[in-house]
């Protein structure tokens, strides 16, 4: 805690403004245990563990519990956290009240916006408490509820919005089966529940992203966990963020057939279109997701998959030849959303399931930021007119 | 728009990590035409006004104009902005319906989790849309719309925690005439009508602080006025950042009597105690809105307020001498909660009344910052076991 706010700042806060690049792309902002991404290399990791190789020998649970307690568990410590997760995904019953009103309202706006205000409203009827206020158990126990319930708000949510009745969670299924099951109302396959898994662990976490980056600085603050997290969720709304695998799959569509592909692609380059599930601001390479799901949707196979796959290595040659240099590869929205088709979710819930794993990384940078005192606040530089000038007198 | 958004940031990602002070104290993130702090002068303007002095000679909406169109009113501005800001105050009916389930769900957590629930929803409900996917016009107007509406949904659900009916905005009176009215039920009488005003234009807006950056992360995401506000309003929530002006005067109750001031503040700054209301990250004279707001508190006169200059020498002094060269002064929690208790707020409100005007100021902020295309996504630094290791078996 802070012995008197003022004096840890006074040191810390220069003189001088410092000067760093635009965005503060590349500003270390802070130390992580969490993991990191190796832009030139193509390779992330969740602790000290490559994510991809997490996810295709592990199950969400498992990595979850990586990212809360420093350690993937052992058999009995899996089984009483699978347990204990279960058990956390039934909603309060004021929320579970409250969900028609706020699927009713986010109509508009969409499913995140409708999380948004449901993650809100669970977190305050569940009374958490400021993190500073609180030791590191209570923060974790809120952090896993506020995880837990993800899912079932996302779903029930959805099927709210289709003039559905939610579906109960069922305590016997995995996190990613459950949340299958409770967005279709039935109990998926097992290479579909196993694909969803993978595609939920490898995106966990993903370095100092704007959403998570916003999770910290709501945490430094000392707010309580449903604060930062719901601060989260709306930075991941934004379409530079978190809104693109649905899109990705639009271009396969608006593309249509094979030989439409190179003119499709070289009139929307040429224009300086963005083309949607290609680039990425940190890899140089392959993005390893990009690499994993591909292999996933190859499981499955079929024409969508074979045809988005000639579309990648169109769109790779000509953005080679057009924009040299460039390294503009698939990144993760692109076979996410071909695997998020192939497992029957719908488009409008691609950017949520995101959510759905995302949340237990932002949660474990939430735990991570909430163990440091110092707030997050940094400057900005005035060019505006002068100042001070006289106010006018009232016209 | 982003042309194919990696390439903009392959340049500006540098390949080496740029090293910052902790809590990115003295960073510039960006330019901004909204303001500044003189931290060494005791200065702080709105544009290129003092905003003490807007305070001083201008009504809320005047500087609300101000800080949304980059200039103060003339007459018919003024009579426009009023109407059009009066009639935003009422509440969508499915907004308003929902408010005593969110009032009851936030009982434990206080108001600021209610107003984070409750704008949540009502940007959800009134279809805001990604920032980026909208011209100025539409923004200004979301910002407008979600401003106007903090008053009522405060009051509301403040009203409904006590069990009390909501009021109804008035469209007649000013803002912050109405905010008491709602509040209380009654019209304020003039002078404390006008104090909150100056409370509340006072508050508008002060530098980088981390809701204000909270709201310009989310914005660069591209996200929907909503998202941002509600990212803000829960930063401010923290402890650390909004939280201390109703402790500021329970400091004055515990110490009671004249004859226990030195006592008291001694044995707490000889324990490292922080004493609320004193110190600021940013000042290192005497903060001009806490000046500002003893004036006030003085024009109402009164034993608590004698009481509170009182405590105010004496802990300026007793710091002086147990911290020297640290600058130490009263900020605007001190006389803030002194101002809002002589206006009949209640003191859990104190907090959300300051939402209520910086509310403001954050929208001023989204709406600049909405105008750059580049996301805030800064780097941590790795500090974990060296990655990758081979994961292990299944146990």
């Amino acid at each position: 805690m802070p012995i008197n706010g003022s004096t840890a700042t006074a040191t810390a806060n220069p003189a001088e403004p410092v000067e760093v690049p635009r965005g503060l792309a590349g500003v270390v902002v802070t130390e992580t245990e969490l993991g990191d991404v190796r832009g030139h290399e193509g390779f992330y990791h969740y602790r000290q563990y490559s994510a991809v190789e997490l996810a295709q020998s592990r199950g969400f649970e498992d990595v979850w519990h990586l990212m809360f307690y420093g350690e993937l568990p052992d058999a009995a410590q899996r089984a009483a956290f699978a347990e204990r997760t279960a058990t956390l995904r039934h909603l309060p019953a004021e929320v579970r009240d409250a969900l028609p009103v706020i699927a009713r309202a986010s109509a508009l706006s969409g499913p995140l916006s409708g999380l948004r205000t449901a993650l809100s409203l669970f977190g305050a009827s569940k009374g958490f408490r400021p993190v500073y206020d609180i030791d590191g158990d209570r923060r974790r126990a809120d952090a896993l509820a506020a995880s837990a319930v993800v899912p079932t708000l996302l779903t029930a949510l959805y099927r709210l919005g289709q003039g559905l009745e939610p579906v109960e969670p069922r305590d016997d299924l995995s996190y990613a089966s459950n949340y299958l099951y409770m967005l279709t109302g039935s109990q998926p396959d097992a290479a579909r529940a196993r694909a969803i898994e993978q595609y939920l662990i490898s995106t966990i976490d993903h370095g100092f992203n704007a959403s998570t980056f916003t999770a910290r600085v709501i945490t430094s603050t000392g707010a309580d966990v449903a604060a930062c997290l719901v601060g989260a969720v709306g930075a991941l709304s934004g379409p530079l963020h978190g809104g693109a695998p649905s899109r990705a799959l639009d271009t396969l569509d608006a593309i249509g057939t094979r030989d439409r592909i190179d003119s499709w692609i070289r009139e929307r380059v040429l224009a300086g279109d963005r083309i949607m599930g290609f680039g990425h601001p940190v890899y140089r390479t392959e993005d390893p997701r990009s690499r994993m799901l591909r292999g996933i949707a190859r499981q499955f196979g079929g024409e969508m998959v074979e045809f988005a796959v000639e579309v990648e290595r169109h769109v790779e040659a000509i953005l080679a030849e057009l924009k040299p240099g460039r390294e503009l590869h698939t990144n993760v929205e692109f076979y996410a959303g071909v695997v998020m088709e192939l497992c029957g979710l719908p488009r409008e819930m691609f950017t949520p399931t995101f959510a759905a794993a995302r949340v237990v990384g932002w949660s474990a940078n939430i735990l991570e930021q909430a163990r440091d005192s110092k707030i997050i606040r940094p400057a900005a530089r005035y060019v505006g007119p002068a100042a001070p000038q006289a106010v006018p007198a009232d016209d």
